[in-house]
């Protein structure tokens, strides 16, 4: 008395609608082996998701229904299969699941709950459908849902199970957080505890632009227990039984138990950090990084964390002194370079700095240095690492965090020069812990103790530390996470305990950094409001905060 | 029998409560003089347009909801006021109008259609209002409707007018594109007709990043015949007597008729892009604008531009020469600066470039060269200009044209770097006939002729043209408006007289230029579909446009 159903977990890529069929009919193949009921596939699998404007063009609209006839024709006889893609239907576009079965598209479930928050704009492009979706598979009524559909109590689901569902389906494609999954798997267990029903929730995994999905597809009973999961950031088929009244069918493959323990909350974060970055670069054509190395505690982080998403064959060191720069960090530099075995090359670059100021020397007219002479060494630096990614076809990692993205702590076209920002959504006092435990991991000082233990440096003029310009890391950590994650007002910064002067000092210079938020590369996002789609702040803006609550 | 509607056309700025609070009052001052029934102001006139993820802030609501009390209390006495702001409701925010009188918000009007396309996020922030809203103004019922309101047949205005609305109010933030205005007075005229009463349309004035708001508020009569409309890009009040039944009020000052024809398109353009880079200087707080002068067509239409929004001593060109600069284009540059009257500065670029390649030639190891080189002189010189803007806080306006934009002929960080780019949206043909008018109107060679007749050229290696690496651009500007603006596929470009390996040339170049676009600056949105709010791709993106169509 049981329903199989296998969850593909796949990792599409946006756009590539002859790849996402060939890997979802590969996957059905695998899945097909033990002879589910149904297999199911993320939301918008064909598409990769979030397809953004591509679905607003005809021809790619028609270009996928054209790629799900062949995924129908294709998919392994007897096989009954449930693959996320766009319908243009006769009320506009729909964000669809088509039931596969017999070589063809038998039918097909709408969305009905469109998120248009945070990272979603799903009301830009679909329409909701009207209807919920009852399957007859394998003598057991399933209830076809996607994502959005199940976050909400009194929703779809319930909806379906009141019309007679024993077992609720769910197409997803749920970009990850820190804690994310937590969240995700009490969604699945409340659907599954109000419908009485098991729950069978397949989420997309891999890297688009700033999100990452990270997998972690789960089924529950009725009661909400985990009968089987997959692991996170991993493209993998996992095949469960779910109790469910009906025959049980004869002669099907045992299964092996597939339940594994939530990782670690750094090495979840680690791991979706690598996975966004190496998926950016392959998705993109890209099969070596170059980055800056300074010796400090965020390059250090960036190059361990491609290193171990590209290979260290495939990243390559930079560092490019100028006479700020101290032995100690370019030493720092060349350990780290050498304990992780990539290439490191040095690029002085003082005389071309000399050469630049002594052109702009009859400009500057006299004026004092300020600013301006620390920017123009970052921007130099950025013009040779992009020479290097010109000449090399390297994807250019820059290397700065959140908190130094939040208040504008960098020089445009200088060291925010690149095609990915890796630990963009990644405040400081985070880089610290996850390079402690990268270390760990290592058993051994792959980031040298010094890099710890130093006073973090821009190194743009001389005896310079970022708390020259900058309140302690741990307080303008917190101080972003309330104004910038949690929209709170200036009294509640106050409230927490940050003093008044330097509350007010950290949300002027974030709002004052939005145009070079604007204009910088993607990166992966980390917390609950990233930069980016999550956050979509004007630049032109006059808005002074207030100490009004 | 006749019903007075004042239209006050203002340019608030996003987030500024105090200063549109304070820009309210002084219109309302100036209309109370002629006793209208009614001033209306704007949609979202407290706030600007769009306020993004501002209204997301529960303490902005608050301090706009402060600045709305505000404005009730100060409003001349006896004055009916309809304001555009962000209500929070019990069902969440609300993209209202507040009506105005006697010291007090008398009622609110809660937008019903709520647009999700193209530039517009509404779905993002507001919850529709359910109801309409019937106002007795001087004895007249008048219906008061937001923009998107009546962009619909039978909608919202239609449901009022058999309510027993005579008048129709709208209040409107309606961005500008060529050939808006027409469209625009098409709705309010249809408006007019389907529910047989005059229509006041009050439109924002002003640029908000990419956006400019043009204005040009409208009163037509009840078969759609123009009564009086306000000019094009211009802080206005119009007011109007619309023919209405009812009592006539006794003693009001006479109106001056205002009816103006809409500007030729050219100088509607012109105004446009003048009126956006004017706004976008002066809403961030820069006085100065600063831009490299190449002696080609692109940078000349920009120095203009520049010089007409923000006058002559606020502009200040720079040459800066490598040795691929020719005499001719230097010439031509310091000219049109002579001719603008604008300050005119020459850096030298050739002795840091070889600086900076010979840095990088332990590095390039022998390789030959390619784009880098190129890539690297474009570099400097945004290095260059960034660092003059360091040093003396002038804007950097970047010079690329749409053709380039679309299809990546750009250095990023090279002459991408700026903070505005003026005529990001203006394809090359326009740029030529923009500059052409220009001259026409200087009744002089303002622009010198040599420029226009100069085939196009990057300068940036012996004897170069664009033609060298791109298609003409009347093909270019062919193709890039079939598959940019209007979505097409392959065939259609092939349909429409594009060969088909220069069709398939453009496209992968558009698509892979999307990276570059996502790190550009803002600039004035001129065409239907301009890239940035207008076009979101992913940047990550495997789709090839196929021929089928």
């Amino acid at each position: 008395m049981s329903f199989r159903v296998s969850l593909a977990q796949i990792n599409p890529t946006v756009g590539d609608l002859d790849g996402n069929a060939a890997k979802v009919l590969a996957h059905a193949a695998r899945a097909a082996v033990l002879q589910p009921d149904v297999v199911v596939f993320p939301e918008l699998a064909l598409t990769g998701y979030p397809p953004e404007d591509l679905v607003l063009r005809g021809h790619f609209v028609r270009d996928a229904a054209a790629a799900l006839a062949r995924v129908a024709k294709d998919l392994p006889r007897g096989l009954s299969a449930l693959v996320g893609f766009v319908e243009k239907g006769r009320l506009g576009l729909h964000n669809a699941a088509a039931f596969l079965r017999g070589g063809k598209v038998q039918g097909v479930y709408r969305k009905r709950l469109l998120p248009n928050y945070g990272v979603f704009d799903e009301k830009r492009y679909f329409t909701p459908g009207g209807k919920p979706m009852l399957l007859k598979l394998g003598g057991v009524t399933a209830a076809v849902t996607i994502c959005e559909d199940i976050w909400t109590t009194r929703g779809p689901a319930q909806e379906a199970a009141r019309l007679g569902a024993k077992v609720v389906l769910n197409l997803s494609a749920s970009p990850y957080h820190a804690g994310k999954l937590t969240q995700r798997r009490r969604i699945v267990q409340d659907t599954a505890r109000a419908c009485k029903a098991p729950v069978a929730y397949c989420n997309m995994v891999g890297g688009q632009d700033e999100l990452v999905f990270d997998g972690g597809s789960i089924a529950v009973d009725a009661r909400g227990r985990a009968l089987a999961n997959a692991p996170q950031f991993e493209e993998t088929v996992v095949t469960v039984d779910l109790p469910a009244p009906g025959k049980a069918a004869p002669g099907r493959p045992p299964l092996t138990p597939a339940l594994s323990e939530p990782l670690p909350e750094l090495e979840e974060i680690y791991a979706a950090l690598m996975l966004g970055t190496r998926d950016y670069l392959r998705k993109n054509g890209f099969a070596k990084a170059v980055l800056g190395l300074s010796g400090g505690i965020d390059s250090s982080l960036v190059a361990c964390l491609a290193v171990d998403a590209l290979g260290k064959e495939n990243v390559v060191g930079v560092t490019l002194p100028s006479r700020y720069n101290s032995p100690e960090t370019r030493s720092d530099a060349q350990i780290l370079a050498h304990h992780l075995g990539i290439d490191f090359k040095t690029i002085p670059i003082q005389t071309a700095v000399d050469e630049l100021l002594d052109a702009l020397k009859p400009a500057f007219d006299g004026r004092p240095a300020d600013l301006t002479e620390e920017n123009l060494q970052s921007r130099v630096r950025g013009t040779l690492l992009m020479a290097l990614s010109n000449k090399f076809g390297w994807l250019v990692l820059t290397t700065g965090n959140k908190s130094e993205v939040s208040v504008g702590y960098s020089t445009l076209y200088g060291d925010t020069a690149g095609g990915f920002a890796p630990i963009k959504d990644i405040p400081k006092g985070l880089v610290y812990r996850l390079c402690e435990w990268r270390n760990m991991r290592a058993r051994t000082d792959l980031i040298p103790a010094t890099v710890f233990t130093r006073a973090p440096t821009a190194e743009l003029r001389p005896d310079q530390t970022d708390q020259d310009s900058l309140p302690p890391y741990d307080v303008l950590d917190k101080a972003v996470t309330l104004y910038v994650e949690e929209d709170k007002g200036l009294d509640e910064l106050v409230k927490a305990g940050i003093d008044p002067a330097t509350a007010a000092r950290v949300v002027k210079l974030v709002d004052g950094a939005e145009y070079k938020r604007r204009q910088a590369p993607p990166g992966v996002k980390i917390t609950p409001k990233a930069f980016g789609r999550d956050r979509r702040m004007p630049i032109t803006n006059k808005y002074r905060v207030t100490g009004r609550e």
